[in-house]
């Protein structure tokens, strides 16, 4: 088994018992990336050198916490100080120097500090959709069929973690761009609750609803990758997870439960079943009939967002902004306040509906996504199993333990209540073992 | 009259005509701040040659915008490509180069790269209380007295802003930290509608209540500034605003009425006279009962994103680091999920409450702050009419048209709808006619 192939926890593992030195570690994910970045392209910036200089110093150190020598992707929407940051977008990468938006990279993003001061290795920026939000496509192939896409915005990030090209990446969610990718390329994807982990230094679209999202190889990888920011719950302790066989899980269909594929609509009842003879108690908890314009209101207030994240940029360099972009700094949808205030009064309702649904639950189940990651790259595949928790702003963990007939990875997703997300794991760590061990592409 | 006396509306104005160059405006500030700067204090980055090669610039070409030539202020928690942001913060003052926090200027905030954009001329970094948060106080006096606060977290632009120094500045508001420097010093300011300027680039405190805040010299000036984004509503022509006279406003004297000082509760009464007398329809319009604890909401709201705001400085520099920030990470009131959900969700439904009292009324009056600045610097004064609106994500305008007894500026709030910014500067502007003109220290 090659280096490569160790999950983030395992890597780290080894590392705190000495067998395992950052840079083997490094340098076997580099030779990886080697190996598979003609085909699978998530690379938007790469230094390999650099970073193996940065395995080579942790090497040297007392290990800082259990990140410390892991190498991690960020999505190249997200500052660094030593890579570019150019959110695949014309504005930022056309090296005119005189334009006030082409900068040297010289300062983190609060994610990406509070990673580096923990010892972890910044391997490369990951391929994203323009800005995060629209107009140009990465060119990222799905690792598991380079005809399909990763599914995005974080494609980069989804797509290199289950390719085995690095073990935990960091990616951002408005409406799908954390979850939809690790549905569609078999990783563990996680969007935790909007607004504990700051947004500070990552290019906003919609603040009501961006979010930092974590990718891993394992539950343990996320947990490593949430535990950076120091999160635990004082009541955590208080409320301990049982055993698998002892959960009590809700069941959200949603009101876009049409739109799932018959394949995906069988994988997840089938999940059910098992879950069940697992001694799992399944509970209904569907959104009430009110809400089911709950992605229309995340729509609006994500477009809204868009009418004034993208000025500078307007201002600045409205040549190289795509239409898609000017569209909605054109308000191309007419929100009006009246509309604005109406969509966000009624997720704000629909949120309280939901957690007094999920009292006594220790989560919910839903699909991550309507189906397998759809042929082309010129599409990201539907977000509509993600918009309305995004919009609820609930922590969200998708789980690559379901399989279409042809062997494409299928999420399942665990919803749980604001602030709880350190308990989500817990219970996202017990339900993984219920099923058989994640697949991977290089099998 | 010396050219810094004129708004920003004023200059230009003459500008747009032609009599009134950028240099001549910007050195005559400048010369202002030369002569009062030794007792104000209120300004933590300035480059003089800088901001009048600016100026120059700005004077050789065409003009892009209403603010072209305008100089501004910017509170130092807003990145400048050209100018330090330090943040009042010895974290990022000490010129420890190899410490991965201390980086050279490169890049605007998205609200510094709009300003910029539009021709307004960046004159330099206002001072703050460290992080616009707690810990270190900034030096800077109240320019009315200056034994006396000029109100925090703002300090700088506040009083910068009223003393001549500038005729625009930007600042932040997470409690109330805009609106009470602006009560305080006798300035015009606004904190807009939460999410609808971008916070990119700005160092973020608590997600959920984080404003850009905007300081004029008149309600005109504050247009000025809101008009940047370009976030013109389409139904504010559907329904505009009428004569002072036939305006209809709601009152709202808050459940902290008691914490307001004798001298505020006159001049508030007195002018709800002088606006009843003037035909303007006066509304009772308080907050139900059961929201006496919004202030203890927004605490916690507030407090709960001080747990991971200031990790990065904990981890690179815990030893700069005031221990206030260090209890904010230490989740010093024991914050657990379901009280955040719980304040969470009362704010919402605080807010629903609040704009359905609304309906019908052009806007709701209430104080800006309980009472004058108090004495001595190492005091903010109370926020205790500035918090609820900031958890309640309304637009508020202070208008420094009330007067204490000995002569100090008392504000006059003006609070609106959601998304209705627009709308609130003009029924801020009807509303100001209606008392006399403002004062100022110079006078």
């Amino acid at each position: 088994m090659d280096a490569w192939q160790w999950s983030a926890a395992e890597a780290s593992a080894r590392m705190a018992q000495g067998v395992l030195s950052s840079e083997v570690y490094v340098r076997s994910c580099l030779e990886r990336i080697a190996h598979r970045e003609g085909d699978v392209q998530a690379w938007a910036h790469l230094d390999a050198e650099a970073a193996i200089a940065q395995a080579r110093a942790r090497d040297r150190e007392p290990r800082r916490s259990p990140l410390h020598g892991i190498p991690v992707g960020l999505k190249d929407v997200i500052r660094t100080r030593d890579l570019p940051t150019t959110f695949n977008s014309p504005v930022y990468e056309n090296g005119d120097a005189a334009s006030p938006l082409v900068f040297p990279p010289n300062e983190d993003a609060h994610c990406a500090a509070v990673l580096r001061a923990l010892g972890a290795v910044i391997l490369g920026k990951t391929q994203t959709l323009e800005f995060a939000c629209g107009g140009r496509f990465p060119p990222t192939r799905n690792p598991w069929d380079l005809g399909r896409t990763p599914g995005g915005s974080s494609s980069g990030s989804g797509a290199a973690v289950a390719d085995g090209m690095v073990p935990l990446a960091l990616g951002t969610q408005t409406g799908g761009s954390t979850i939809r990718p690790a549905a569609f390329c078999g990783a563990f994807g996680m969007k935790p609750t909007w607004g504990r982990l700051p947004f500070d230094g990552i290019k906003s679209f919609a603040p009501h609803l961006d979010t930092v999202g974590l990718y891993g190889r394992s539950v343990e990888d996320l947990r490593l990758l949430w535990q950076a920011w120091g999160l635990s719950e004082p009541d955590e302790d208080a409320r301990p997870v049982g055993p698998a066989r002892a959960l009590r899980l809700g069941v959200c269909r949603t009101p876009f439960w049409d739109q799932a594929e018959a394949a995906a609509q069988q994988a997840f009842e089938g999940a059910l079943s098992r879950l069940s003879a697992a001694g799992v108690v399944l509970v209904p908890c569907e959104l009430g009939q009110e809400h089911a314009a709950v992605n229309t209101w995340q729509d609006e207030i994500m477009q809204d967002g868009g009418r004034s994240a993208f000025r500078p940029e307007m201002l600045a360099a409205p040549a190289l902004l795509h239409e898609e972009f000017q569209r909605k700094l054109g308000n191309h949808l007419g929100l009006t306040p009246a509309r604005m205030r109406a969509a966000l009064d009624a997720v704000a309702r629909c949120r309280m509906g939901f957690e007094h649904r999920l009292e006594g639950l220790d989560g919910v189940l839903t699909p991550s996504a309507p189906g397998v990651a759809p042929l082309g790259l010129h599409t990201q595949g539907l977000a509509v199993f993600n918009r309305l928790w995004t919009a609820l702003q609930v922590p969200c963990v998708s789980l690559p333990v379901l399989w279409s007939p042809e062997g494409l990875p299928l999420g399942l997703q665990l919803v749980g209540a604001r602030y709880e997300d350190g308990r989500l794991l817990d219970v996202a760590a017990r339900v993984a073992t219920l099923f058989d061990p994640p697949r991977h592409p290089w099998n």
